[in-house]
């Protein structure tokens, strides 16, 4: 295929185009993924999540010109830097939000950095889909890094930001008492613990509170499975402080990522990390075949029919579903 | 059934058995809530939702207390008001969280209160289909109002807040600008916007800010499909400002709700929402359905070993998908 030798040689225009077409769930799109496939599995996959004003774009902003800025030893060049911006869409802005245009502006001229901004405007399974298959294309079109932003700290935030190898949880001194990072249960994906904005007043009480959670944790949790609570965890969750309009803190917080990419592989995580990461985009994608096939399996009419008699209480929603998929059986 | 009659006629410890069950996913809970549907579809069901920290549970605990104090019309008793609160269950708390077992404390006493704290042990979908059964467990229970509080501002508590008739959103003036409110994708879902703790500093210029969204969205938004873009639409959605700690604002917010309430019924959009949520309903039912006729479709280890193809790259996740499905079909 044309495009995928283009997306392979480097051609970011074809890769923009493969991104847009995997974004409307085109059957070339993934055809397109599927030849590309084979080529994944290089990058280190990070997810940057935390709640609503805690800076995370600027964030992600610094962090993509510290990775620029920086070649590792035994390496010729600079990491080439993804971005994928999972942001809700809303009718209000029409589309893409003003900052990220913004921070596109900012980050455009470096051939090294790439960033995507994704609408959610599917379903959940949808966009988790998606997700995966930009951040699918971005690994075969070579780049080293990709950041995964998400928005908001619910349910689908965290599912998205646990298919990362490395999840970056950002707070500020501002977001209230730690039981409110508890109820927005990110606390427990947290690799890195970043307190933003740490020029603040309360970043060091944050930042304690936050360390005494962990210490608890650390204790009390008997739901990671794979930890012995006899034993001490290998990865020592840090936690971090940045100020990221200035810049402050991003030589650490590229030691932490390092250093866990490091442990990733050294202690065999990486590839149950990986595993899992699978694992939950081949759920995520037998979900939507299932409910495409099922879908297609309806008579024309029938399922508004059906939900007539759920809203009219002469069918449960449970007899309902029944029916439904009685129909689906005979097809 | 005996549980369903027992629920019926007003048993609180039976009611509390069918809400396990129904967590539980149980068959037998969702045979009684088979049988308990044709007396649902009474309640006012009331979201609210909004980022963490912003204070929603002391503002639905003033609110229930605030239902509790206020008789209608026409009515001899005050609404009977049921809480369903919808956390992410934290490893670190081990199950509920502290903060609810305070609340329900506060409200305990009060037949004519019950609070339910869910938990979201389970997949996405799972806890919107327990969290509709709970919902309409209360409401055939003759509960007037039910209140569902989400937690966090992702897309899946707004999606769960969508199932609502009226959707409060709160906000607080030290939540950060309003572009962080459009990121969260919530402000679009608002009927009444809140500004908690309105004794902090900026409380007003939020409001302002909020308004001005407000209108830009009246001008702009050409989503939300029912709407004319040259007609004022018929429910302004009112930005409020309320201090929970101390009980103010309230007044208006329970007028605010009231008058949403009747607005729904005048315009003839309670039926669309009514029907609405029965879809979301039906939708995740079936969603389920599928996905567990699908795992029993599949011989012992299939999916495993397909799993293990893709994560070595020798099958990519799209003709994994495939053969898994061949396999559903030959049954």
């Amino acid at each position: 295929m044309r495009l995928v030798e283009s997306v392979l040689a480097g051609d970011r225009l074809a890769l923009a185009r493969l991104l847009s077409m995997i974004e409307n769930q085109e059957e070339d799109g993934f055809k397109a993924l599927a030849a590309l496939y084979p080529r994944t599995g290089q990058a280190h996959i990070i997810g940057v999540t935390g709640a609503p004003g805690t800076g995370k774009s600027t964030l992600v902003n610094r962090l993509v010109k510290r990775l620029r800025s920086f070649t590792a030893a035994g390496e010729k060049d600079p990491s080439k830097v993804g971005v994928v911006a999972v942001d809700p869409s809303s009718p209000f802005s029409g589309g893409a939000i003003l900052g990220d245009r913004i921070r596109m502006r900012d980050l455009a001229g470096d051939p090294g950095v790439f960033v995507r901004s994704m609408a959610s405007r599917g379903a959940l399974g949808g966009l988790a889909n998606t997700t995966g298959g930009v951040v699918q294309a971005l690994d075969a079109a070579g780049f080293d890094v990709i950041l995964i932003e998400t928005v908001g700290a619910g349910q689908a935030e965290v599912d998205i930001a646990r298919t990362a190898h490395t999840t970056v949880v950002v707070t500020t001194p501002g977001m209230g008492d730690e039981v409110q990072a508890i109820k927005a249960g990110i606390l427990e994906i947290a690799d890195i613990l970043v307190v933003n904005k740490a020029d603040l007043p309360g970043a060091e009480n944050a930042m304690r509170g936050l360390q005494v959670m962990l210490e608890m944790g650390r204790h009390t949790n008997s739901n990671l499975g794979e930890q012995n609570l006899d034993v001490e965890p290998a990865w020592r969750v840090p936690v971090l402080a940045t100020v990221s309009t200035e810049g402050q803190g991003f030589d650490t917080l590229l030691d932490s990522i390092i250093q866990h990419r490091d442990y990733l592989h050294n202690s065999g995580e990486w590839d149950v990390r990986e595993r899992e990461r699978q694992r939950a985009a081949l759920d995520a994608l037998i979900h939507e075949r299932l409910r495409k096939r099922f879908l297609e399996s309806q008579p024309y009419g029938k399922f508004e029919e059906v939900l007539q008699k759920v809203v009219a209480r002469e069918l449960s929603p449970w007899q309902a579903v029944g029916e439904l998929l009685k129909e689906e059986d005979a097809e």
